[in-house]
C-alpha cells in the first residue's frame, strides 16, 4: 500500500457521508456559480466572503457588518437582495475591502455540510482558481475529498469536469481508488480543449444561459485561473490564504 | 416540450430518492453480478428467482419451497450459504425448473429501495440481457429511472457504463435530460470496444479478481445479450417476462 494520501471525489452532497472528512481537506466545488463567485470576489480585494445558509441571514449579518448581502436561488438573484451570484458582479471597483454575505442553492449549503461533518479544512475551488488549489493540496500532503455541489443533491458534469481538472495535475502525488474519480478524470481528458463548446450540453447551462442570457458568467466559470486565489474557510469566513 | 417518455439515471442507491418512481419503469444494475447472475439464472431455466434482503431469510424461504439459498456479502459467498453470486454457477443443469433465493451486497437491496418507493415497474439489466431491457424500454413507452445498485452507496462504473449502454440504443424513443445519463452514454461511447481492457481500472475488478480470482465472471458479466432474457419482478419474484 502506498503512503501517499488518498483522494476521493464525492459526486453530490448526498453522497458526501460515505468519506472521512475528519483528516481530509474539502474542496468545496460549484463552478456554476458559487466557487467561481467567491474566488472572483476575493481575488478582487474583498475583505473576506461569508457563506450563510439563508436569505434572511444574508440580509442580518451583512447589516451588522456594513457587507454585501447577495445570493441566487434557482439561478436568479434571491428574493430580497440586490445583489447575485454571478462573479462578474463582483469587479474590483465594487468589492474591494468590503465583505461578501452569500447565500446559494449547492455551494454553500455543501460548505455548511462539510463543516456539519468536521471536515479538517475547507477551501474553495473552481477552473478561476484550479491552480492555487493544485498548489495547495500538494503541498499540504492530507487526505482529499473533492466535493461536487451538484444542483439539488443531483450530480452535474460541470462540477465533475472541475474535479477531473484537479486529479489530472495532481495525481502523482495521492492514492486514489475511487470510481468517482476515475470517471471524473476521463470526463475532463475527453473534453479539455473544449469545456465552453461542451457547455450546452449541460442541464445547468440551460438553467442559466437559456432562462437567465448567463453566457459570459459561464465563459468565465470555465476559463482556467482568471482569479487565482485560494480561498480557505476560517472561523465563519472565506478569506484568501 | 417533447411529448417522449422522460428518462434518468440514478447513479446511486442514495440518489434514488431523487427521482419520480411512482409513473416509472425502474431497471435496476448492478452488473458484478447479481443482476448479471439474474440474467443467467432465469436464462437457463430457473423458474424464478426470489430477491431477499437478508441470509436468514434467504435459508428459511428456501427450506419452505425446497429453492437454492445463494448469495454474497463483499464479493464472497455469504456465510452459512453454499451458493454464491456468480453468473457462471448457475448453468442449466443445476438451475433448470428450480427456484432461486438470492441476496447480495448491492443489487438486490437497491430493488427493495425501488419497491419500497413505489415504483410503477422493476426489471432487472445487465450485459448479458441488454437487448432484452432496451426493447422492453421502447414497447413500454413510459418513464425509465435506470437505478445503479453502485457499491455501498458508492459511485461505480460498471453500472454507468451498463446504463450508458441503454441510454445509446434507445435515446431517440425518450427525453434526457440528465447530466447522469449524459455521462454514462459518454463513458460508453469512449469504452464500448474494450470493456474487458477497460475494467481492471475499476475499483470493483480488484475486489472480485485480484481478491478471489473471479475472471470469468468479469468476462461473463461484460458479453452483451449472452443471456438475453428480461427478468421482471412480481408479487416476490423476478420471472422471465
Amino acid at each position: 500500500m502506498s503512503n501517499k494520501p488518498q483522494l476521493h471525489t464525492s459526486l453530490s452532497p448526498a453522497l458526501l457521508h460515505l468519506y472521512d472528512l475528519n483528516n481530509s481537506v474539502v474542496v468545496i466545488i460549484d463552478v456554476f456559480r458559487a466557487t467561481s463567485t467567491i474566488a472572483s470576489a476575493l481575488y478582487n480585494g474583498a475583505k473576506c466572503v461569508i457563506p450563510v445558509d439563508s436569505v434572511a441571514r444574508a440580509i442580518e449579518i451583512s447589516k451588522n457588518i456594513d457587507g454585501i448581502a447577495a445570493g441566487e436561488r434557482d439561478g436568479q438573484i434571491a428574493e430580497g437582495l440586490q445583489h447575485g451570484n454571478s462573479p462578474l458582479e463582483y469587479n474590483r471597483e465594487f468589492i474591494e475591502n468590503k465583505t461578501l454575505v452569500l447565500t446559494t442553492t449547492n455551494g454553500t449549503r455543501l460548505l455548511h455540510m462539510a463543516l456539519e461533518k468536521g471536515a479538517d479544512t475547507i477551501v474553495s475551488g473552481s477552473f478561476p482558481n484550479l491552480s492555487a488549489v493544485c498548489e495547495y493540496l500538494i503541498a499540504e500532503k492530507k487526505d482529499v475529498v473533492l466535493g461536487c455541489a451538484g444542483w439539488k443533491d443531483r450530480f452535474n458534469l460541470e462540477d465533475t469536469l472541475f474535479a477531473g481538472s484537479v486529479i489530472s495535475e495532481i495525481k502523482e502525488h495521492f492514492t486514489i481508488h475511487c470510481d468517482s474519480s476515475l470517471m471524473a478524470e476521463i470526463m475532463y481528458q475527453n473534453n479539455k480543449d473544449k469545456l465552453t463548446k461542451f457547455a450546452p450540453n449541460l442541464t445547468h447551462y440551460h438553467r442559466l444561459v437559456e432562462r437567465f442570457g448567463l453566457i459570459e458568467d459561464i465563459q468565465f466559470c470555465l476559463t482556467r485561473d482568471n482569479a487565482n486565489i485560494l480561498p480557505v474557510y476560517k472561523e465563519g469566513r472565506l478569506i484568501v490564504k
